[in-house]
């Protein structure tokens, strides 16, 4: 579908309704072109900066007046490519929209609802699942002007149907959200962790499906491969033994009701192997534990500056984790690719950090190789996409994962922006190829 | 939308499709002409047993031709007239497609695909969700002919809309669901149960509310009133104290892990004014302990054998709770009504059972006050129905709930189901009046 974008008259009528909140500078268009995935940028038409759901209002009818496409955008965080603007796109930048609350479960420099948008979750998602479980109502803004509340504040509902669902995740293509009712978990009062190095990525990843068998029901079940503590000991002058290592970490009413679990967890881990197991109780000792996996992804590309980064996020069924994980070290090692293997094991979510030099001939390995890993993924029933969403990297992904769902999403995404002005180009594959 | 039903000519091509499968015998039409809400039966116009998906494919076929309105059936446990059929409906009883597995978690006598249409739950939603929350794929048969696989087996994932949600709680008006994958949680190792008597309901939702919000985490957290333990004492001859009573179970991975969140449970009830506290910790003692609450709606029900039975299903948020119980409480006494209170508190979810000889007075004071505890419901970011769905009987509070969301949620009727013939008439309210 051809769209005129942001042209003359269209500008115009943007900057009579919203005056100083409409820029086209260029540090606002550079910053609005880019997320975190590493793909090529691309500068919008303008950037909006919304302050109210009024202003995301008067915003949609005007991009459906003038045929604009709208890309919303809040942190700038998205993994894959979510908020690369099609030509002419107005982004849409609802970072200043926190009024009442700031609620940051888990992930670092991301918003409530870019979270919401790309269901994304993180190291606590285990325990308290991911942005989807823990968000009870939204109000969305739709293309044809009205703003729906979907959901309500209770623990459970069953009064028609859960029209929540279709907006979270769907990367801001079906709708806006301008508001959102989350759930809040109390502090437990008590936590302590083990970390436990183990021979191999097979037996680590045993040893956390044997964890989450046992009804441990850790807070965090993380992994780390011997590349990435290689790495991260290199980076922050850290001695952490090399070898591949599963965090644990534990929480409850009282540190006495933990001290059963812990040494359950002990045990398990040293029948599948665990060379050492190391336990912290107090708040410095549990930081000085967790240092090496908390700066894991940013002491990699601190340590290849030059160098283009793709990280996977494929997650398997927990059975199914020893059998992917030893097919990726076996593929690495074919491949002859220093890439680092860490992820939200207990969830069965994990990442292969792949870098290189850009334009370098390692890419089309790579390539091949996070194919291979897709394609053995969703033999398992797995899935291309755990937390990150699916931007534009991983629409081709799309058809082989949901086969003829994806059609049936297509008609949702027709329901609710005919124009296709919400996102253009992302999440669905294109129509073309798939 | 009229529609020409179950006569002679789509009679002979499901006789001729599916031969005995069929049926239109007399015990057969009664059986599936009702559900348990008490709502005046209906009889379909014919029964088919399905045993496969494309037994349920090639039915939907017909019906699409032949312009049969269907209406999925399994345990006929519903309590919101949900498989009551319109005139000429075809009752697609699923309840023998139980191949591979069955698993029911919580409900008795309900199917698990009944309770995936309805978002049921029960005593364990408190800490393992509702179905939605355990549904991790589903395949469904869509009125167009196609059967769509949705979600995976993974337990987190962000690839594209989750579309599965559109059909969990849609009581089979948008398509036939016709698989399931369903989350399985390992038997905790440990078990324990509190029961604690209260002075009256408001105290007992305070401790309720201070259990979850001190991160104990139970398995379950019940409540019944007083009215409910005298009928549960009067029909299984029982000597439980007749007052507003609580019960806690906890569970975990070993009894010494349990004794601390024990103490802090029971030190939160006395707190709240609790009167007396019993615990259990063996299978038989357990069993004791919960009895009168097992048996309560039972008991009631034996208990007026002649009387007509309703039941409210509201949920609140949690700290609305001991608001609306108050409330309720009031709302009782000042009827003069004889009804009983019982929830699931801990996720804010109660019921009150109401019940009068059919055709008597107390008819208009037991709608006026249902009413009145939907409105103060809704006011409070509560829910008109927590688990048992909307049926037929509660469309009339949809649009008071939802607002304009139900004008989308009509549209993705229509997207789906074009020829209204998938459980017409439920869910959705009339359209000329909301």
């Amino acid at each position: 579908m051809t769209t005129t974008g942001l042209g003359g008259a269209a500008l115009g009528a943007f900057r009579a309704r919203f005056g100083e909140a409409l820029s086209t500078a260029d540090a606002a268009l550079d910053a609005h072109g880019r997320d975190e995935s590493g793909l090529e940028a691309a500068r919008p038409g303008a950037v909006l900066f919304a302050r109210t759901e009024a202003d995301v209002v008067d915003a949609l009818a005007l991009a459906r007046e003038f045929r604009v496409p709208v890309v919303p955008f809040a942190a700038g965080s998205s993994l894959e490519g979510q908020l690369i603007p099609p030509p002419g796109a107005l982004s849409l930048d609802l970072s200043g929209m926190t009024r009442v609350l700031e609620v940051r479960p888990g992930a670092f420099q991301a918003t409530l609802g870019g979270m919401a948008s790309t269901n994304a979750s993180g190291t606590a998602a285990v325990r308290y699942g991911t942005t989807r479980e823990n968000v009870l109502a939204l109000r969305v803004a739709l293309m044809d002007g009205r703003v729906l509340s979907l959901g309500s504040r209770t623990r459970k509902s069953s009064a028609g149907y859960d029209l929540r669902h279709l907006f979270l995740g769907a990367e801001g293509t079906l709708g806006v959200i301008t508001e959102l009712t989350v759930r809040l978990w109390p502090l437990p009062a008590a936590r302590l962790a083990l970390r436990c190095a183990f021979p191999d990525v097979g037996s680590a990843a045993q040893a956390a499906t044997a964890v989450i068998g046992a009804s441990a029901q850790p807070e965090r079940l993380e992994l780390m491969d011997a590349r990435g503590l290689r790495a991260v000991n290199r980076h922050l002058g850290l001695q952490e033994p090399e070898v591949p290592t599963l965090w644990i970490e534990l929480a409850g009413a009282s540190a006495g009701a933990l001290e059963d679990v812990r040494a359950l967890c002990e045990e398990l881990c040293r029948d599948a192997g665990a060379l050492d197991v190391r336990v912290a109780r107090q708040p410095e000792e549990l930081e000085a534990l967790w240092r090496a996996r908390h700066h894991a992804f940013y002491a990699l590309k601190a340590l290849y500056p030059g160098d283009a980064f793709l990280s996977t996020d494929l997650c398997v069924p927990l059975d199914a984790l020893p059998e992917i994980l030893t097919f990726t070290e076996e593929g690495l090692r074919a491949e002859g690719l220093d890439a680092s293997v860490l992820g939200h094991v207990g969830d069965g979510n994990f990442h292969v950090l792949f870098h290189a030099p850009p334009g370098s001939g390692d890419w089309a390995r790579i390539d091949a190789l996070y194919a291979r890993l897709v394609e053995r993924t969703l033999a398992l029933g797995g899935t291309c996409s755990g937390e990150h969403g699916v931007g534009l990297h991983k629409r081709r992904f799309l058809r082989a994962q949901h086969g003829d769902a994806v059609d049936l999403m297509r008609e949702v995404k027709t329901l609710l922006d005919p124009l296709n002005l919400l996102n253009p180009g992302k999440v669905l594959p294109d129509p073309a190829s798939g």
